[in-house]
């Protein structure tokens, strides 16, 4: 869907970016979205019981606000955590800063911040380059991609995903999304990311609504990806609705459900692809489970295990390392149920080598970029589908000197 | 303890390893410990629900001989797992060949295998090598380190740990481990890698009374490391006491167990120090903690990091991404409370940059063989002491072509 609607964006924002001098690198570090009129909110924060500043206040000011945003103000290059005081302090400096700019109240705006943990953010930096990047938001495509591309950190590329529905009369609604992320990934949000992501549309819904629509769809996306297992202190996902399509969409609408759910889908899987140093996204494809959970635990084991993400990455088809990760995943299995395909090739068959195993074939298999990986434990109805990768000697290149 | 004691070899035990054509290197890869009698036993196996048959057997072994062993027969080169009843077999034959050779029951043999999952295990190849190699075996260190040698597989050093305690008379009780382990380390031995762990001692002791010097000396050492997290589907240790030194030791006897523990303790950092690709060796010591086990998940959200480990790699002082570790571990905890500290440096303190913070010192700390990490929690009387790893690329060259 996402590749084939136009890349229309859901009117009733302005979007921009500027270099505040936050990355070290001078490239642009500082967005704002701005909503015409304050626009209904749902957002969904991470589970890591260390929190990030700005996701505190973000809280605060959904409750205090109702559920209504006219700005969201993001830096990269500095994650403001770890910070204390001095952290809350910069995000609600950034609030006031973009309530005098845009004339709104501020707990209107929603700060986010990503990058380095620990170190003060310099909330001043943002607060001098407001009045000028607010002069020159725009609302075109192009704006949209000023931002996608200014949020970034170690990403190679910017992610973005839209849909449009075609309105019962003449009009239509529209939504965009932009997200980052590419270490330190394996959003678990509440009722469930350093993942950004800011879904946007021009639907009229209310704010609880908007709600119900949005964990569905989070469940089915960021909470099924992992590139390294690490849950990150600051990740977010924060959903707009402007209602400037005059549009109103009801609790429940299948057909915005499922829009909403593929832009969230589309933006995971780019958020995956373009994990750090990674040469293969796998589609882990769990059936089988006693439980759907059990099934989550599964992919899980496997999504983290350091000698199977070693072996994608070598194209190796030591499919053993899968049976061990699944037999210490907590699930409940019968080892000698255990059936594997690499894609359609079979590898294991109730638990050991199967007949037709091919390690020539297995081995090109895992010789692509994206490949699938199906187990069936033959204990119940769970299942889910689960996204991730390889771990590359890049990635420890990329991280083994990060902040210095 | 080891390094004062002289390295002396329990009485009642002989030693001795061959080629058998297991590993493909044609390197020592099937070794042999006999008892000379029927000795005590005691063990301890993996947790992980996909067990290797070589352990399914030695389980039923030790029920049927009522925790008697006369002899242990150990290939490297193929961990027999995940197999199905070829494997099964395969453990079971190398039983009733040791049976013919040595003159015992089947059910005092004790097989052990460790290398790639998911290979069916020649077990010919170990029973034509068994006269051969049972005819040439030997009481003295010599033979005791070719088992230590040969046992290895990713492993670049043996590992051997020694004790000694004076008898009340004229005599000496004699405690002598050997162990290999390197990848797929994070063993949870129950009641708690493939670890490999065989620790014989002269003493006499009864079979249950083994089993209560064994559970907690584990507890404190194999339970307490992790190289990748990846918990083996072959996981073993194995506690003998021949008696041969004459000396019986009560359950309880608190200068046995702190030797056992020493022994123990010594082997599961070398264990670790050895770890594939291991570039630093990192003590974590998690104080303040709710409970213990609050400390322990505090320690292994910590150990299990790819974030984490890749900076210590780097030398890179990056807290935060212990902080976001700690986070997400599950122990409760308040992020405002959290002290860390690199050796005696203070880095974070009440959740932000401490005071002190020195960003050179800390690298200058990191980059050392081995380092300290004290976490305090404020948040109770639980604690922990943990050793880990970093992760290295050289992790990833070695598993990323394994079976291949």
């Amino acid at each position: 869907m996402s590749d084939a609607a136009p890349f229309l964006i859901p009117r009733g924002f302005r979007f921009g970016a500027a270099v505040a001098g936050i990355k070290a690198s001078g490239r642009p570090d500082f967005s704002l979205i701005a909503a015409d009129a304050p626009a209904s909110a749902a957002a969904a924060f991470t589970a890591n019981r260390v929190i990030a500043a700005p996701l505190i206040v973000d809280k605060e000011n959904l409750r205090a606000s109702g559920g209504k945003v006219r700005v969201v103000a993001i830096n990269a290059g500095n994650a403001n955590c770890a910070a204390g005081q001095a952290g809350l302090d910069a995000a609600r400096a950034t609030c006031t800063a973009a309530s005098k700019v845009f004339a709104c109240a501020p707990e209107e705006v929603f700060p986010s911040s990503t990058g380095v943990i620990g170190v003060p953010l310099p909330a001043g930096k943002l607060a001098a380059a407001m009045p000028g990047l607010a002069a020159r938001l725009g609302r075109e495509r192009d704006h949209f991609l000023e931002v996608a591309a200014a949020i970034l950190t170690t990403d190679t590329v910017k992610k973005t995903a839209y849909a449009r529905l075609e309105g019962q009369g003449a009009g239509e609604i529209r939504i965009a999304g932009l997200g980052k992320g590419s270490g330190m990934i394996h959003p678990q949000l509440v009722p469930h990311a350093t993942m950004l992501v800011y879904v946007l549309t021009d639907a009229a819904i209310e704010p609880a609504d908007l709600k119900a629509f949005l964990d569905p769809a989070i469940e089915m996306s960021f909470n099924r990806i992992s590139v390294d297992g690490d849950t990150s202190t600051n990740d977010t996902v924060l959903l707009l609705a402007s209602g400037a399509s005059g549009i109103r969409v009801a609790r429940g609408d299948r057909r915005f459900q499922d829009a909403l759910m593929q832009v969230c889908a589309s933006l995971a899987r780019q958020i995956v692809a373009d994990g750090e140093g990674v040469s293969h996204v796998v589609e882990l494809r769990i059936a089988g489970a006693r439980s759907d959970a059990d099934a989550l635990r599964v992919a899980k084991a496997i999504a983290h295990s350091p000698l199977v993400k070693t072996a994608w990455a070598g194209c190796d088809p030591n499919w053993g390392r899968l049976a061990a990760a699944i037999g210490y995943s907590g699930a409940e299995i019968d080892p000698e149920r255990i059936d594997i395909r690499f894609g359609d090739l079979p590898i294991c068959r109730h638990g050991g080598r199967a007949a037709g195993y091919d390690e020539a074939a297995a081995h090109a298999y895992l010789n692509q970029d994206e490949f699938s990986i199906s187990i069936d434990l033959h204990q119940g109805q769970g299942s889910c589908v689960f996204w991730t990768t390889d771990l590359t000697a890049e990635y420890i290149h990329i991280n083994a000197d990060y902040s210095t």
